[in-house]
């Protein structure tokens, strides 16, 4: 295939995690591809592994290499691991996007956040209109997820048509937006199509999906049948969801009050962009203040316990003038993502002292997923009947699981993930290649490798703590008073109960006073041997091997 | 009540959390109870809140400065979070432990380990077998759980009977051990139960509990349906569920290999305690290589992902000469503690990588939990029939969430939360008054409080990184040479290029260089400066407030 025209795929992002989702696509002589991107998303840093950090990217070197190849960027979706990045490397690949216009006016923001243009952005309608960019001509197809305007992309090639499902769910009545049209689906795989590229994050969900609109009536009971004030969280992008809420608290005759940046502005957003036309009508958080608690019902972010957000705030006491009291209800429509668990069961334990009786989604009532569960995605395959499906968006297992489910109903596949490259051309998938991958972190303004040492010095301060040693060498390289200690993250006394800076300074003066004229001259060795009497001194007290810091300071 | 001997309860740790259990009851005028503990348990860390900590134990001060009331520690079975602090605090508390022989064994250990003289536990018999300890009779009564030998304890108080029920299961084949025995328990309620103290850990759970035998036929499936290596891990401490691994490896003709010394160690005090007779026989990891990985069954440590433990280290290649390949199997006959999530995905992501086929507990084929779930909850109450009942061992959720339960059947009953002094003499329990607790960390050898601000240095340095500067002004209180600034955890360079620590140096020099002598004489003038000047490079810079450490040094 070597010097031919070929068609290639290469997961940049989103393929072996889920996350960051970033997606390339191209059509050319090896090395000369012309090139689009599909969704350019971030994920989110946890202590455990990325303390300090903002955000975390796909590292997009490789395309930012590849610029002049790139034709565009085209954004199936507005959550965040799709659009996130978008602002922080468009300056970087300088190419054209293409998004829907609930996702433009999210993109818009991201742009501008980032002193990017918006105005490189195109709205374009769905499909059967096209956007042609080199030999790429591209629709967005409506499907069903947990945000509006969300699309699969039908991309036109020399090699056949591929369809990218971004993420989706089979949603007959997904409440906001286009229900899923099994048959324009349909028809769009009349021509044939040679890949389905299709998201695996549900894989391992072995029932059918249920849809959005099944939950209208569970709420709507649930908000009806209770007393006090009602408040309830979810994922401000899921607008259908908001919506549903709203409706629920209207029909139980409760005034509506949306609390929480994003959750105003998501409703904004799609009110401006006519997705959404009529939602019940809201208070402002001063007026629910007025309001008696049997006829309020808060709408509220926080739902994965995010410390700052609105359901934490009212967790520890009031809000924005609201406070939570025994017998009041706080529903969790939402589930909780992994890792967020011991977050979210704090904030339950605090409502729970204060007597507010939470729901959660353990009945499976009010909560349902925005993708496409085992059975779901083998019925997509079925309906496309594709020369192939690519397991794209999800971890290792989740590749693997879904190759193993198209290969067991007979279509070709492959598990790739990020800086895998595929040639799709073929009738099977092949590796056409392995292009260096990782993530960049942001940390403050900076973007940073996360293989630089920044996270692991850290991560190394937060698990053995700190201590700063500090010597001064006169003209004549003899040291001038003695070693001064400081320590962070440390037991100030330990075994003998003495101070730790006081004995780590009598163990380095001790060092000083006997170390040779070799030694004092030398900064490394000078370095290495107080470092070791520190540490000595640290493990005898306290158990513990700190980081050491050894600052000398030479009059010389 | 004031002046009144009185029955009192006083939970130290395990109210309010899972996990460091420590439950305190007296008799006595108040002031003067005669005191005994209910188990002495441990709580493990996390990096989001305790970054670098070891352990965390319950705040013991007031029963330590109460040590000449204490009559006994009774310990109701051998999990670290009844057990674990056992060693670390009993200097400090001086008073016989009793128990029954498996957790004997490995109470032993743990004194032994903390310089506690092992002599001082002495092994009970189960009921009638009755220790008298001050005014109170106790009598260990067998109980179903994930661990050989639990017990409830028939504590006989001159107000009346109370049993603590530990951790418990109404199990009536739990494979290894004692069945839960509902006529025994039935007989001890006859003379009149005052309170009913119980585990609440699971009363989320609407269903009935399943036995642990229930698990043996579908393990035994597994096995014998799967080639290539099979590899299985649980808890260490559940030996039954060890023994039925065992045996489905044995049945299916595979040699059994333990590994992982907590796995080792477990199974042994169980041999040598007697409670397990009959586990098939075992082969060592040496012997292991040598047999055909069809005919190999290794059942292993690790099932939180622990990273050292055996389950993460064949996550990542080869140990003790064994390696998973395609087409092997792993079995997680175990649930994920909340928090561990992240830990265990990698590791199923890793095995996925390299074709090992996982299997967890989605199905719920393969792990059942030790504790009772509301609906068993429900029918101990009714077989008991107390006068109250105080939920124990659980969230705040779960405390309330079971009050509610007893109360709804018409027991009177009580939240208490660490630090609550219950007093149980009454018809109903009334608050006795708080006592002040809280969390011990152990870092390194040493127990520092939670509140010492050591944790909150490391939290810090790991969220903003750190910067050390250091200054030396002669005797005449003028900046000697330049200031000299070292960083750790943060990007080396920014917005301008410049090496930041450069720019920080000049930046101080500066601030020195204007600096007025009421300034230059005074430290603390001098500090918060130069800490300002530092921050405020650093914001410019890379947009991050880091931790400053200033050391001056005045050659004065």
């Amino acid at each position: 295939m070597s010097g031919e025209e070929r068609l290639i795929y290469l997961p940049l992002g989103g393929a072996g995690e889920v996350g960051m989702n970033a997606y390339v696509y191209g059509w050319g002589k090896p090395g000369k591809e012309r090139l689009i991107l599909v969704d350019l998303g971030v994920t989110f840093p946890d202590m455990d592994t990325t303390p300090g950090i903002d955000l975390i990217f796909p590292d997009m070197s490789w395309l930012i290499e590849r610029a002049d190849q790139l034709e565009a960027i085209f954004i199936t979706h507005g959550h965040e691991d799709h659009i996130g990045a978008l602002g922080h490397f468009w300056n970087e690949l300088r190419a054209p996007v293409f998004c829907r216009r609930f996702t433009g006016h999210l993109a818009s923001r991201k742009m501008e956040e980032r002193g990017a243009d918006p105005a490189q952005i195109t709205v374009v309608d769905s499909y059967p209109d096209t956007v042609e960019v080199g030999p790429f001509s591209v629709s967005f197809l409506p499907v069903s997820h947990s945000i509006p305007e969300s699309s699969g992309l039908v991309i036109g090639t020399p090699a056949g048509r591929v369809v990218h499902t971004g993420d989706f769910k089979l949603d007959g009545a997904p409440v906001v937006g286009e229900p899923f049209d099994a048959a324009l689906w349909h028809d769009i795989a009349g021509d044939g199509v040679r890949a389905l590229v299709c998201d695996s994050t549900n894989v391992h969900v072995e029932s059918p999906g249920r849809s959005e609109a099944t939950l209208g009536p569970n709420i709507r009971d649930l908000v009806a049948n209770s007393s006090g004030m009602m408040v309830a969280t979810t994922f401000a992008s899921n607008v259908a969801r908001v919506k549903t809420l709203a409706e629920a608290g209207r029909d139980a005759g409760r005034s509506v009050c949306l609390m929480g940046r994003a959750m105003l502005r998501m409703v904004q957003a799609a009110v401006e962009t006519g997705v959404l036309t009529d939602f019940p009508p809201v208070i402002s958080h001063e007026e629910a203040e007025d309001v008696p608690r049997d006829n309020l019902m808060l709408i509220v972010t926080g739902s994965q316990g995010e410390r700052r957000a609105a359901t934490a705030q009212l967790s520890r006491g009031k809000y924005l003038g609201l406070e939570l009291k025994e017998g009041d209800t706080f529903l969790f429509s939402s589930k909780t993502i992994p890792g967020n668990e011991r977050s979210v069961l704090r904030i339950v334990n605090a409502f729970s002292e204060k007597g507010v009786n939470v729901v959660d989604d353990s009945s499976n009532l009010y909560h349902v997923s925005g993708h496409a569960n085992r059975p779901d995605l083998e019925a997509l395959h079925q309906l496309m009947k594709p020369q192939m499906v690519i397991p794209m968006h999800g971890e290792h297992r989740m590749l693997r699981r879904h190759a193993e489910a198209a290969e067991a109903n007979g279509y070709a596949s492959a598990v790739a993930v990020n800086g895998t490259m595929l040639d799709l051309t073929g009738d099977v998938p092949s590796v056409a290649g392995h292009v260096e991958t990782g993530r960049v972190y942001l940390d403050g303004t900076q973007k940073i490798g996360a293989l630089d040492g920044v996270v692991r010095g850290r991560i190394r301060m937060a698990l053995n703590g700190h201590v700063m040693l500090n010597v001064i060498l006169d003209e004549d390289d003899e040291p001038l008073g003695e070693p001064w200690a400081e320590i962070m993250g440390l037991a100030e006394t330990g075994r003998s109960r003495s101070p730790l800076v006081d004995l780590i300074e009598a163990e380095t003066a001790q060092f000083l006073a006997r170390a040779d004229d070799k030694v004092l001259v030398d900064d490394d060795k000078l370095d290495s041997g107080l470092r070791r009497a520190v540490r000595q001194v640290a493990v005898e007290e306290i158990g513990k091997k700190p980081e050491v810091t050894v600052v000398i300071s030479r009059l010389g």
